[in-house]
């Protein structure tokens, strides 16, 4: 177990490096790291047990870190339109994939096993990563205009539907799910969430006054976070990363939540993050990729990336922003990152996607990772260059 | 998976904070949360290959810490006196350790695997954890006077030649271990560690100077940590903490050895650590306990505490120290702590030991921890007043 560790870690942390030295996704480095030591390759390291537990925390981390991260207050005020745009981003791509899925795989009739693959391929795409744009725009120094804190809206809630996406369709996996129960219990754990959650803060920052930046905190707030996954699981029958995530969003108001964070950022980079990635990258065999999944990859890559910018782009046009904005909104929201990964796993685990379509899900991480910043700096190029002229003129 | 982690994590916390109000170890809370969760009382959590592995790298990454927290310098300026004081308190215990083990359970031989065994005992006597009394002087304003120094010196040196006991002790776990090849095998691995250790301080106080408080400086170390403990265990048949150890030697003379340290401590308190010591509790079912053992116990923890104050208090005397001076000293270095849990959760592992001698082994930190600052407080006092009446007189 101690020379897999060793082996994970110092790939993990040089294909990192190497892919932040081409402008890759850091995460992809991981992956690849994996795919390289695992079966695909060298061979060198076999998932087990272990691993996949470990890969489990690391998930949790994860998630419970996204929900922190979330700002409340932002998510009320940035309002109708990003609503909106977000929406329209999440089920022009659900749509697309469900679609696209078929399309290669056949249709099955409704609530078909094959169906509910088909939608699970769907939901994947819903998840947005901003990082990649939000580092583009900073770049360029376009963060603060209002494309720039649109896209970062938008993407706030776009985690939110996709999450909510992601537990209907999960529910589903069980085959005398009733879609009806399916959103009852959907409902109660968010009503379950909210009630627990109100106390649980309340708690918290009684205690967080007394005893701020105390190891405590964080140690409580990991306790939350295993604790809610595990209820959502066990008793809503809702995805576990569901519970880390609204864990994290219940102590995203506390003054610490910051320091929460910072504890549990150190907790993930340093072990369980690279497992994560490391074991996606181990759980596939590039030797046994069936060819039709290399064709449907490249389909799922372009697919995914354009249906976000219809959805996110035709919104923005309806909203009333100009052409030019509305194609940068689009843009900014193609990237896609950790949250389809761990949205995939999810679906591994539950039997709804088969272990090769992981292969799609890392291409389109790592193409649109990259082509997106290029694609907006070209248009904010473009646009500089035409308002330049104007102001000559 | 979670649910196990979220109770083993809240449970600790309490407990350490509720050991910490009663001015006892911490680590004695987190073991009476093991305890009172596992199979001696409410069977909440048993003990499983994923709890294992996790308390294993908590092991890891404690001895990794120790290792860097290592002053080398002071290790070569606290000489002649301070060594000797070391030998004495190592020597002693693991005497009169061996001595007790055969007085309840009968000798069997020289080599026999009843000697070993009482060998190991002895073993487990001889590592101080020192940092009870640096507390305790501390708090009265003892800390830097030489008593004090001598103490902390003498612990450091404590903990390389109790390592070193510990080390050849589990090599003789092997029955056609030759005591010739046990040392020559350990020789070869501290050989190994210096040559090695040079060429990847080297090659570190490159990455640091050039790449100083990034990431990949903790995860550099890390992966030197696992792999150490790795190469120590499987090619030199040396104890892996061992490893980890020698690790954490080599790199505690970087400039951010502080760095590393501060975030394996993140790593070690949030989630490892705990699982560690809770798991003691675990592995220990107070309900099985031999009636033998607890007799054992309590002449256990005497002959720990006495052996040390013999020992450490007889050598000062020597080495022409008060005898006030010299008790004070032997006092001081009688408490016990996470170094000898990790011993015997080593001689565990290896079939040297009974699990039933954990219970004499959480008895002796507990006591020696409760009673080592009381005695030191009660012994200044005495001098104190001696010297203030000297003064008015």
């Amino acid at each position: 177990m101690l020379e897999e560790l060793a082996i994970i870690l110092i790939f993990a942390k040089f294909f990192a490096l190497l892919a932040r030295k081409i402008k890759a996704p850091e995460v992809a480095g991981e992956i690849v790291a994996g795919l390289l030591i695992g079966p695909s390759l060298l061979n060198l390291i076999q998932t087990n047990d272990f691993l996949t537990d470990m890969a489990e925390i690391g998930v949790i981390l994860l998630m419970f870190s996204a929900g922190l991260e979330t700002d409340i207050g932002q998510l009320k005020r940035s309002g109708a339109k990003a609503t909106l745009i977000a929406t329209a981003g999440v089920v022009v791509p659900l749509i697309c994939g469900t679609i696209l899925y078929m399309a290669f795989y056949g249709f099955g009739g409704w609530g078909s096993e094959n169906f509910i693959r088909a939608l699970f391929i769907g939901t994947i795409l819903t998840a947005t990563s901003v990082s990649i744009t939000v580092q583009a725009l900073r770049d360029m120094g376009k963060l603060s205009t209002e494309v720039g804190m649109t896209i970062m809206n938008a993407a706030v809630i776009d985690d939110v539907l996709g999450i909510i996406v992601l537990t209907a369709v999960i529910s589903l996996k069980d085959p005398k799910a009733n879609l009806g129960i399916v959103v009852l219990k959907m409902v109660l754990f968010f009503v379950f969430a909210i009630g627990v959650g109100y106390i649980i803060y309340q708690i918290m920052k009684w205690v967080d006054a007394r005893y701020p930046h105390t190891r405590r905190i964080p140690i409580i707030g990991l306790v939350l976070a295993f604790g809610m996954s595990y209820v959502a699981d066990r008793f809503f029958g809702v995805a576990d990363i569901t519970g880390a995530y609204c864990a994290g969003i219940i102590l995203s108001s506390l003054d610490d939540s910051a320091y929460i964070e910072r504890k549990m950022d150190i907790n993930s980079y340093m072990i369980f993050g690279p497992i994560f990635f490391v074991s996606i990258g181990l759980q596939t065999n590039l030797k046994q990729i069936d060819p039709s999944v290399i064709v449907f990859s490249l389909a799922f890559v372009a697919v995914g990336m354009i249906a976000k910018v219809i959805g996110c782009g035709l919104m923005s046009r309806i909203l009333k922003y100009s052409k030019d904005e509305s194609l940068k909104i689009g843009v900014g929201m193609m990237t896609r990152g950790e949250v389809a990964l761990i949205v995939s796993q999810r679906g591994l685990k539950a039997g709804m996607m088969d272990s090769q379509f992981f292969t799609s899900v890392i291409l389109l991480i790592i193409i649109s990772s990259i082509v997106t910043p290029i694609i907006l700096k070209s248009l904010y190029m473009k646009t500089d260059a035409k308002e330049k002229a104007q102001a000559a003129s």
